[in-house]
């Protein structure tokens, strides 16, 4: 009997990581909001991005925090307000978002 | 009272669709290794990617069939083997996800 075969190209770990963490649900979109929005206000991610609960969008924004791509700003004064702004790390992810909206405008309805 | 700002730029469904499609867990590992892997058989796929159970895969490759990503190919014979291939459709995700991969590789650990 002959081995099982086993393919020369197996999956890579980051790889795997950056496509899971970018494709986790509402983060793209969010992601994608942000790259065209600059620096924005919580209710305005919120409003940019449709049926996306308060609830979930600020776990994603604590999640992308933590991960690093995105920077939280609060402002001195009262009210304060806090913002949002991609990181650089954040910000490089734009040529790849950019790619998978060419695909998504050419094959998907 | 002024009214809620709305940022100019929403998210596109064609966008956050197609990258919660490649972002579904394991997907993009899958589409990689097929990629890299050509045309290949269900226990080749099953290998390359590390902890994914045969009834993932099986769940899997029958979605990305439905939309047109991935080919199923059944040779003539006794017994029948089954292997799969992407599409143009599929192969034309490459850009994106060689975008992404450039991006694990500089920002992930």
């Amino acid at each position: 009997m002959k081995p099982e075969t086993t393919a020369e190209c197996r999956c890579c770990p980051r790889y795997h990581e950056a496509v899971e963490l970018v494709g986790k649900r509402w983060t793209g979109a969010i992601l994608y909001v942000l790259f065209h929005g600059g620096q924005m206000r919580f209710s305005e991610i919120a409003n940019s991005v449709e049926d996306l609960s308060d609830r979930l969008l600020s776990e994603r924004m604590k999640e992308l925090e933590g991960r690093g791509i995105v920077e939280r700003h609060v402002s001195a004064g009262t009210p304060t307000k806090v913002s949002y702004e991609l990181t650089d790390k954040g910000r490089e992810l734009a040529p790849a978002m950019a790619e998978l909206k060419t695909w998504a405008d050419r094959w998907l309805e």
